[in-house]
């Protein structure tokens, strides 16, 4: 496995695997890897000949009171995981090198980024989006691959990729989860001893709002408030919101049809834990994704 | 010469000349070509092997009140001129292959867009860079064109290629003049015979500021109100702005030195014109560019 720190560098290692006739696949991950991260890698290993691996702790997606400074690192062990992994490129820049001067621009989904965790978090997915376009034309993969336990920003980008025409392919894989059903996810290590058995409420709100699906209900209100009053029952957690969306606008549905996601946020002590289902609606079918 | 009308076309021809070992060149256009346009395909020729011109009358960067209906085209017109100045490929999509959907994304540049153009078109550039970007996404150029005439476009689109690391290089191309100094525009046509003649202050209050800036002088504000005058005192002519900003942050100057832009906008009958020079002042010296 090669380590690129400069933009150059590994411009100049995709340019000789393309010359090679490789076709690139791109992870951007922003490092303290776990189980999640290591099957987009291994997606991107079946799906493209040359991965590389982007870790950057980006900035412009963390708010003024957000976790950027105590973000969890540990770039020593994720060089190991990653050389396992088989990953060919790990991309490693400093902030001087994403931004050598203040960004003037930015790439927005003004509507899609101000509802569920954007009304939270509301310069976030401008981060996201704005840093991922960057990712992507440092590196023009064939395809880039994204967890969908971050349900919204897999979204967001994909009409961000169709919407700009740009030439990669976005592919979602399913969330990784620990075996009491929470899904991976590097702020886990936030939780204490005492507050980890509680962070699985999340799942079980998804789990239990699907199977009232199952039996047929079909109010987005009644089964978006049957999740809120599970999350904000449980000790330790404090819910942030729990919704059920259409897939294409990300606005809460009151007739549910199609393709949907049930999204849930909430807080369990200093972690701000996420996690969703998507599904979808034909007749009394439910599909899952 | 090839005419394209899909992305999945010019998409095609693009990769069949980088096949063969062609750099590639893009001219955006929206159409009614002029001498302005030919100076464009001219340089786009001699810097690159494969040369891509679009035509696309683009309707996000056009405000409610503003042209887009009657912009003059002339399609078969601008066909014989790009056929005869050596053209490859002429790209030439309608509205709905450009926005197959209502567009969710934007690039922007919140500061750079509001100045000066900015201020009487609030939502100009975020169309113009929008747009911009997908054209660059679908032929995925090594060198784009554009016109100096166009003077806040070109500063904003360079700093979009630069933040978002877009692997384009952008070539700006000196403004084509007519014979007294006017710069040629497809929004000439709108002047009558009798407005014509006036229209010509734009360039001579650019020339005369210029003089001034020759003299000695380095008073933003003093040469900015030197230009307005001239302009709001000439006939049939009503001044828009002008301005003496950096080249970098595009905001007004006192204390002038380094990269400046005098910037004039000034609408003479139906017709907006704009106009500007770009200079570089190094202690007593006035460089051009």
């Amino acid at each position: 496995m090669r380590i690129a720190q400069s933009i150059a560098q590994v411009r100049q290692l995709v340019r000789e695997a393309r010359s090679a006739g490789k076709s690139i696949g791109l992870v951007p991950t922003m490092g303290y890897l776990h189980d999640g991260h290591l099957a987009l890698l291994k997606a991107a290993k079946t799906g493209t000949d040359f991965v590389v691996v982007s870790i950057f702790v980006n900035p412009t997606q963390f708010g003024p009171n957000e976790d950027f400074e105590n973000y969890p690192r540990d770039v020593a062990r994720d060089e190991t995981l990653l050389q396992d992994g088989g990953c060919d490129v790990l991309f490693l820049p400093s902030v001087e090198e994403m931004y050598p001067k203040p960004l003037a621009t930015t790439v927005e989904l003004a509507g899609l980024g101000q509802t569920l965790c954007g009304a939270s978090r509301p310069t976030h997915f401008r981060g996201v989006t704005t840093v991922v376009s960057k990712l992507l034309h440092i590196t023009m993969p064939d395809k880039a691959y994204f967890g969908q336990k971050d349900g919204q920003q897999a979204l967001l980008i994909q009409r961000m990729v169709f919407d700009l025409n740009i030439p990669s392919e976005i592919v979602t894989v399913p969330t990784v989860r620990e075996a009491d059903g929470l899904a991976k996810s590097s702020r886990n290590v936030y939780l204490t001893d005492e507050e980890r058995p509680h962070a699985t409420v999340l799942y079980k709100a998804l789990q239990e709002a699907k199977q009232t699906l199952m039996e047929g209900v079909r109010s987005g209100t009644s089964i978006a408030e049957e999740m809120r009053q599970r999350i904000a029952n449980e000790p330790m957690v404090v819910l942030d919101y729990a919704e059920v969306v259409s897939r294409d606008t990300l606005e809460p549905l009151e007739k549910l049809e199609g393709p949907i996601m049930l999204a849930v946020a909430a807080f369990v002590g200093k972690a701000r834990l996420i996690d969703n289902v998507q599904l979808t609606l034909v007749g009394d079918d439910v599909i899952e994704g």
